[in-house]
């Protein structure tokens, strides 16, 4: 059993940061929420979303795992107003989950969670840096490196006291410094890891600009990013692995 | 001879409910006003559309009929501002309209009427259902049938007093009612119909949001659709054919 | 040595008022400012642009020559906010344009100037008529001329003391008139000239809507526009060769 109401913009935000990795993902249905994890099919990127019971309108479930297209989903939100109620009710028997909006009924069909990709487990890293940056910073350096590079390098310099991003063309380059000044905190630690540009490029996609976002980096380890949505009812991390860098 | 001033806006939004059906179109210069009809390639939609002459700033005529380029005569009234007047002059000799907007003159070759093809004739129906709906319920209607399926079936329940729309995919299924409540007026009468989405697409564009749209239904037969402009001036009615439903 | 800084939108205004008509160009770096001049690759259309040391927040070079990507300068621009300031200094050692926006610096490889097509000189002509026109009403003349043709004509009528647009479809025609009332200024003297509509959208694109334009005009001769942006600082002149007209 599951019959719930969200409204359509927190429903649009929890769709949109696992469809930046993967078409179709499950969904755990969870008496005090919701939980999503997925990797995307290069085993590359990974995402760990919770959405409270609380960030919903009403919110009832025995439990249970459904698979769903995401873009289908996504559409159907996109058919309400930003704060309007969005009403989803799972009917068991026909694996079928109706979705409401002022009066249009949307009968979409489940996946079997069986024929989906694996979810991940994220494992514990214990990386030596951690940074509280802007979302909009993180868009900012993501668009700069795109001008000249496939690639990302993030880091942090213990000593100076800084995060810092490098992206290097054939003939152009990109370099920002921020400064414990320009981020929201700041715990050192020498961190330098090379990454996929398209990986980080879609991420930023779901990362609202003004989310402050919690990063922990390595030396040539994965970056971990994680930011909260839904006024904080809803919470997401995602996990990139780093390229290996050439000498 | 035909001597006019129209608003821009009333043009354009003349030519639009026509243009979603038809490339080209003859045009009746009345003494009291337009007169348009005409009918898809594959006699599938009709419109009817009549602009009063007190919808214009001033006009004149003693009586013709033209031939237009509908796509044409819009992107030339789209230079205009939306409540700029637009000068209509016909020369008969040359058989060209020279369209004039603050200084701006633009001569417009007219196509012979004859090689246009036929206007319809929109026969009268005796259908059993009459509802008054919002331009915006058909749009959302429209949108989401469009997510699932090619086709729309459109129906009045007379016991339950309610209006429906049904679409259905392969896998998903889009269902919306509309109770007496939910529209403008009800007239009930059991009637439903399958239609091809794509047409009442093109309809829907031309309709206004806000515009309150008389429907009429029957059982597998047309339906028709009237509302009216530029402050009750115009007036449109839309014809659809239905579609055979297989059993 | 060249260290200056200016605002997002003067930079913007800058490059885009080239890149109309090239992809690369010289830049020489004055004492008082900078100068660009280019020519089109089919010799049609000229620049000549002059941005003064005033129009910078700071302004400190000792001379030189540097060539340029514009579209990839564009884009550097494009990511500051309008009123930002963008830094740019010069490596004279690597040949590398550094540039800075808030924290994000860009390394643009400069390309060698001999590399670059010659620059013109705008020979001085004795042009016969002389107006000022808003930039929008050249704005509505390529807009309407663009409807119907590939040329157009821009010419005065020294006896009616009016200039006139004029553009030649297989079927219609447009007619723009112009009289001293429409106009800024004008010094009569008959004048026309047909000219290819490619460029004058191109040129169109960079001259600012609200722009005073001074435009001279002769029979079967170039066109010259001249305006000016970043509040009188910069000064723009372009010149367009006529075309042949067929009798």
């Amino acid at each position: 059993m599951f019959n719930a109401i969200v409204s359509a913009d927190t429903l649009q935000a929890t769709l949109d940061s696992v469809s930046v990795l993967v078409d179709e993902c499950k969904i755990h249905l969870e008496e005090d929420g919701l939980e999503i994890r997925a990797v995307d099919p290069a085993n590359v990127g990974m995402v760990d979303l919770r959405l409270d019971a609380a960030a919903f309108e009403s919110y009832e479930t025995d439990g249970g795992l459904i698979g769903v297209n995401l873009s289908r989903l996504e559409d159907i939100a996109g058919m309400a107003d930003a704060g309007q109620p969005v009403h989803l009710d799972l009917d068991e028997e026909t694996r079928k989950l109706h979705i409401s909006i002022d009066g249009l009924e949307y009968t979409l069909a489940l996946i079997d969670p069986d024929s989906i990709r694996q979810e991940p487990d994220l494992p514990d890293l214990d990386l030596s840096a951690n940074i509280v940056i802007e979302g909009k910073d993180i868009d900012r350096s993501v668009t700069a490196a795109d001008m000249v590079s496939d690639h990302i390098a993030l880091g942090v310099d213990a000593t100076e006291e800084l995060f810092y991003v490098d992206a290097e063309g054939d003939t152009d380059d990109v370099h920002l410094e921020l400064t414990r000044d320009d981020l929201i905190d700041l715990t050192p630690g020498d961190a330098h890891s090379l990454f996929s540009l398209d990986y980080l490029k879609n991420m930023n996609k779901a990362i609202p600009k003004d989310a402050e976002v919690e990063m922990e980096l390595g030396e040539e380890f994965p970056v971990k990013m994680h930011f909260s949505f839904a006024e904080g009812q809803g919470r997401v991390t995602y996990m990139l692995a780093p390229r290996i860098q050439s000498e």
